[in-house]
């Protein structure tokens, strides 16, 4: 019998070319969905496919801990699917993870042995695993240190507190949504009594664990395929400006709003909501239930929407070394993969970068800002050319569109809509905050407008993208900031272009008129 | 003095690494710009690059054909700087185009002097030369066999005729646009009297060739700077669907009123109009004369432009093989070096193209579409997974958005609206003409929806991306359509999801039922 057991060790890295590509199937209590990563570890992964059936493995949990026939019939059907796909892709590895249903299932064993044939490397979690995964996830995918973590699947709940980024406390309750819709909801809509008893059943088993996240500040995180659900129906309602579900802070009024429509509304007619999958149409209001819950008994405005969880957490235990499984840096790590993606020219990025690294730092008694605007500075220069692999003409304007398409970890989404706006804005324009207001906080168009004229100082002080202002100087005098500019030859173009493009937005940036001094090289080579 | 002579030779191919890098500086009478061409010869190239400055060389050339020293000095700055920039760039090849200014001036000796310590490689063209690039860009941008081709500037207008994809006669003719402007149009705006002056000026030069444009059923091309930024009015004004310029149909009632709005207009407040360049304003009306001239004498609805044009021309002598200098097949060239370009997996995408191919062929006595649809749809199987270049989730929509923003030459708009379309849908949902109704014609949404199940067919057919099905024949009945399926092993991943994912939409299509029908694999290997 397989049972509960860890990953087998991942092959060493010569066994294979690069890049490998790796295999999780999350066989949950609603859904089973094989997940195809191709990666090169510690450096890059992406996803590279996906397929996904519907078993619904936790029927009939409400009242029992059986496995149907038919429901392993489904399950069954479905690896044999699996296995068929991926038989087919050429996989590195495959690994199955099963969940609440299969751990607590009293005829498990009979499930097994349908399966034996197939000769699955299944891992079946134990609640304590099941949660850690969760919060290896969230560790790897948002820079929080500290957060709760609540991972609603099909079959149990997953609650957890990550500390220092590292899996403290935590385990599961048998109150997922499959199990709470058979168990209390029973009408179509479901009657105002027995929301009142999920309610109940839902304080009586978390209500001690409400009370300790009221007393502790950290943020609370949601995951999980219903959580995303919910979140894409919010944003649909209130006209959400980018399309983004990782990071989103959904907030408690508006899952309030959302979970009354749901719950005045039949199955049938959920599936119609935009946003909510017509195959969780009948489970979905369980899961709001949980969540305002959540929100309201810990006194919460809203929770943080992870879009990684348990299945990336298995993917981190093949592409991250043991024993933490940790990224270091993860927005770090996010900009440096994304730009690893894009065949920018290396060397004009990076001289990008310390130009406006050298400028951010010079022009700090005029702008006070702090060291987590100037690592936003640095994504956008990191980032500000990636639309060329579009299109050189508008490249601005596809480096934005590609910024905003693909979630960027670590970075919430008013950071990632002011790092858009600044690959947009780069080259020309004045920087508009147009239609993201609700996103961004006051002050931040002031703060767009001088991050922008630094990108564009320094894009065009680069404009040969050879390298040629090897240093500089920032003088800032009451009516004039002077930049002098070290190279070993007159650097014509960038002068020039400087002063066309990039001196009008600075001089409404920073109120002060620009001057540009060039002077030879008195430094070593290689200073800046 | 560098004077007349052709480009110099290539230098072959060891000498450099690819990609190759080419600089085309085009020294225009009213515009020099300098295009960097990324390049790999005859296979692939990309604009990486480019520098422009206002030189107004064509400045007094109303009334003499004198370059007046403020015009040369702009010009000798623009080379400097160009040659600054050229310099510090890394380029394999730099070469400089002058036009009818320089053709023309009676003092270009002292220009020629003055710029004599650049050693730039200059080629001065003749007006036939530079007509003749101008068709060269055409024919390898656009998929006419004849054309008349219209190339209009600043010091000159060129008009070519264009058979079988080649140059078969043309010329300059002094009537660029700022050369009209200073001769004709003095007032600000211009008086109806000018207007009339001017295009009796006009049609006493072009006279005998509206005639004979008249008679002859070949599309008018034309294409400049300014007849871009013409076009970009006009799509603003009548909210054209797509934001691309080459290949745009400009109708002569769109083109009229926006003449009349530029004739009433003041030169800033046409450089307020949204698509005028601010440093074009003062010459743009005498460009929409001259169109409008154009099309009202030949009796034509509008023009092809193209946004390709002398500049690509020269660049195509350094990347094509002499003595045509000639793309075989520019949709062809287009379609493969746009996939050539995104990291799309290779096996799966040529599987994809046959077995649509195949059902495209098979379903003929149902369709009854031509080669050009067939082509259409081998286009969209060729590029319906470039999206998950930009992320795996959505990469539909992704991948759209990639084929929207970048012209696919030798393709119309309407079939480029039609190949977005597909790919958007190639996975799912009910493809939509909804906003791109401007450009699409009566039975499009049917063709749309054929072409789109067959793409999905295959798709689906092609799920394990394992190339399983290694043939299939179509059996047509009146009620039902059956596939008959040849594999090595049983193809269950792609039954159950063609099934589940790509039939509803066939159905709706064909009003056939599908059935698929699995056979042993009785050909031999690599049949299909």
């Amino acid at each position: 019998m397989p049972s509960l057991r860890g990953p087998r060790a991942v092959p060493s890295a010569p066994e294979r070319p690069h890049p490998r590509r790796i295999g999780i199937v999350d066989l949950g209590s609603n859904t089973a969905r094989l997940v195809v990563f191709a990666c090169e570890p510690g450096l890059w992964y992406s996803i590279e496919d996906q397929i996904r059936e519907v078993v619904r493995l936790a029927e009939g949990f409400g009242t029992s801990s059986h496995l149907t026939d038919s429901s392993i019939d489904r399950a069954v059907t479905a690896l044999k699917l699996i296995c068929d796909f991926a038989g087919a892709a050429d996989l590195d590895r495959l690994q199955v993870i099963g969940t609440s249903a299969l751990r607590e299932a009293d005829n498990r064993g009979r499930f097994l042995a349908d399966i034996a044939a197939l000769d699955l490397d299944l891992w079946v979690l134990s609640g304590t695993e099941e949660a850690q995964l969760g919060v290896d996830a969230v560790a790897n995918s948002l820079a929080f240190n500290d957060a709760w973590v609540v991972d609603l699947g099909g079959g149990s709940v997953q609650a957890s507190r990550m500390t220092d980024r590292t899996f403290e406390a935590g385990g599961a309750h048998p109150l997922g949504m499959v199990r709470l819709t058979e168990a209390y909801l029973r009408s179509d809509p479901p009657t105002a009594a027995e929301v009142a008893t999920l309610e109940a059943a839902v304080a009586k088993r978390l209500s001690s664990w409400a009370k300790k996240v009221r007393r502790d500040p950290a943020p609370l995180v949601g995951m999980g395929g219903s959580l995303r659900n919910l979140a894409r129906a919010v944003q649909k309602q209130i006209g959400y400006p980018i399309d983004l579900i990782h990071g989103y802070f959904l907030r408690l009024i508006d899952l309030e709003v959302l979970t009354e429509l749901l719950l005045n509304r039949t199955a049938a007619e959920r599936a119609e909501i935009p946003g909510i999958r017509s195959d969780r149409a009948d489970v979905i209001a369980a899961a709001a239930l949980v969540f305002r819950w959540r929100l309201r008994k810990t006194r919460r405005d809203g929770l943080v929407v992870s879009g990684h969880g348990m299945r990336e957490g298995a993917f981190h235990r093949h592409f991250l070394p043991a024993p933490d499984y940790r990224i270091p840096d993860v927005r770090r790590f996010s900009v440096e993969s994304r730009l690893a993606r894009y065949p920018v020219p290396h060397v004009h990025t990076e001289h990008v970068r310390r130009l406006a690294g050298l400028l951010f730092d010079g022009l700090m008694p005029l702008h006070r800002l702090g060291p987590r605007e100037k690592e936003l500075l640095d994504a956008a220069a990191a980032l500000h050319d990636i639309g060329v692999a579009v299109d050189f003409y508008h490249h601005y304007r596809h480096g934005a569109y590609l910024l905003s398409s693909k979630p960027l970890h670590g970075f919430s989404h008013r950071e990632q809509v002011l790092l858009t706006l600044m690959v947009r804005h780069h080259e020309k324009g004045k920087p508009q905050t147009k239609g993201y207001e609700m996103l961004l906080h006051s002050g931040d168009k002031k703060l767009l407008r001088r991050l922008t004229a630094c990108l564009r100082l320094a894009e065009y002080l680069e404009r040969s993208r050879a390298g040629r202002i090897q240093s500089l100087e920032v003088e800032i005098g009451t009516e004039t900031v002077r930049l002098h500019l070290h190279s070993r030859e007159k650097p014509t173009v960038e002068l020039r272009e400087t002063y066309k493009e990039a001196a009008p937005l600075f001089e409404d940036a920073f109120r002060r008129r620009l001057e540009l001094v060039p002077e030879p090289l008195t430094l070593p080579a290689g200073r800046v």
